[in-house]
């Protein structure tokens, strides 16, 4: 089976290395690709009856309407929440996103970010790109041993863990569902609160929802250990910035994330200044074997839905 | 039982905190301190039954024919090639080293070092600082499937082997001799030629032996993978430093290193304007952790030996 049409909505040339655009091509006669907001999207909807967009692309109620032929949206990242999931569903039409494409890379990254700061390589290189060879005043300390939180254990949370229990570290975590495979592992649950204290280090990997969001407000802030370092790899939406600060200036926490590109210019303004915050474009993502993966699965997404066996399909919540 | 004298060689105040030295204190009621090749030293040899000396500390033969009660050297070091442990034993004199009181600090900083070079956090960081949130041309791999090699399975090098295991690394060792422990946790022996070829990460952990020395030559280095990183957290006795400039100038391989403080500065001056050189100050062993276990173990090797159950006896090979 072959798709009529495919329309292409963001997802231009550079996206997808060259295999993947004949394992695509392979699966229709008819591929138009548009920019976001292009005023010829409306028509070109009329017979698609696949659609592919990039991260952050809407398709809307509107849209799906405007489809009538529509079978299958492919989306070309994680997140799917500029998709209509329940209206398409209603419609009979299956939405794919990629869930775990990056789930090592960005596991891996917390670990690399945690180490980085612990063992102050930077101020290391620094001294040793000037020939100066003294080792006086570089502290470091051990994961081993330590307390080390995770907070939300889906795909990445997980992997964090485990990293985390391979340095024999003292792994706890919390979620809103309790995780027996986890616990099986010796990720130990410890109630959010008492997890924020306990910590020495701290990744945090929740989902952005209305119940997460602040969720590290100013009592939790307060609550960390002197000391402790945590590492947002998740959007900036669960920080109570302001708390954040407050809790920065006393300078006996160290605060890390990367998703600096989706904040304010004057948010991230403020977090700047601060030598304990380090802050990172967004490359906890970014490797090679991620970018890979993402190719991999947003193809053989649109292959498996045509086989009759999709997977990795976006269910609202 | 108790020492009649204690006679101390460059283990001042500072060198131990200060429950270590009641410990020391309540084993002796006459306790000497004396910096290095302090002229006094050879008297104070004649009545001391016990001789505490700090890393790279010379005692000969002559020195052990001037101190006839010697009954215990204790050495705060893990190196004791500056002690004439043979001459000691046929004196029936005990001499304790620190084995392995650094091994999770070298371990752990093996792996951050290895991390902080894939992930390129010191740009990352950079442009955080300067506002700059883009990740293009940021590049990351993972540490995942990759072979990463361990050459030499003591201590360290085990721990590094389970660290990288950790990883889900295709963890593969080279050592004089086999290990049946660490090949049942499924860390693969490999021939050091076919091993050193293979690698994706190498992590040097041999002793320095006339066996070792500039084992990694010009062959070897040429046989490196192309973007292939080697830590070495050994001396730098081991790297043929010539070879390694030559493979250097190619821009493909990375060396990462840490014993700087003991190279001249000549040899040093050669490596430092290589960008894929990284050179550190010895920082891999100096966790807080690693400090506390020496000094511990330092303490209880005296004490140790004074109940009649020695432990840590330096041997000569």
């Amino acid at each position: 089976m072959k798709f009529n049409k495919i329309l292409l909505i963001g997802v231009d040339e550079p996206k997808l290395g060259s295999s993947y655009w004949d394992r695509i091509n392979s699966l229709t006669e008819n591929k138009v690709y548009l920019p976001k907001d292009d005023p010829q999207i409306k028509e070109n909807l009329k017979d698609a009856d696949c659609l592919l967009v990039n991260f952050g692309i809407n398709v809307t109620k509107e849209d799906i309407d405007a489809a009538p032929n529509l079978k299958y949206v492919g989306i070309l990242a994680t997140a799917f929440g500029k998709v209509d999931v329940a209206y398409a569903k209603e419609k009979g039409i299956v939405v794919c996103n990629l869930p775990a494409y990056s789930t090592e890379s960005v596991a891996e990254w917390t670990i690399a970010a945690i180490l980085e700061t612990i063992r102050n390589l930077e101020e290391g290189k620094k001294r040793g790109r000037a020939g100066n060879v003294s080792e006086e005043g570089i502290t470091a300390i051990e994961i081993k041993d330590k307390v080390f939180g995770v907070l939300g254990l889906g795909n990445i949370g997980t992997r964090v863990a485990e990293l985390a229990l391979g340095f024999n570290a003292d792994v706890r975590y919390w979620s809103r569902n309790k995780k027996e495979d986890a616990e099986a592992q010796g990720i130990k649950y410890e109630e959010l609160d008492d997890l924020i204290s306990n910590a020495t280090f701290l990744s945090i990997n929740l989902a952005q929802t209305p119940d997460t969001e602040k969720i590290f407000n100013q009592d939790r802030f307060n609550a960390l250990k002197e000391g402790a370092i945590v590492v947002n790899t998740a959007p900036m939406e669960l920080i109570d910035l302001d708390a954040l600060v407050e809790r920065l200036k006393k300078g006996d926490i160290t605060f890390i994330f990367d998703h600096s590109d989706e904040m304010v210019e004057e948010d991230l303004k403020k977090l700047i200044p601060f030598e304990n915050c380090i802050v990172y474009p967004p490359i906890a993502y970014i490797s090679s074997e991620a970018a890979l993966n993402k190719q991999e699965m947003f193809t053989s997404n649109i292959e498996n839905f045509l086989t009759g066996a999709p997977r990795n399909i976006a269910e609202a919540n």
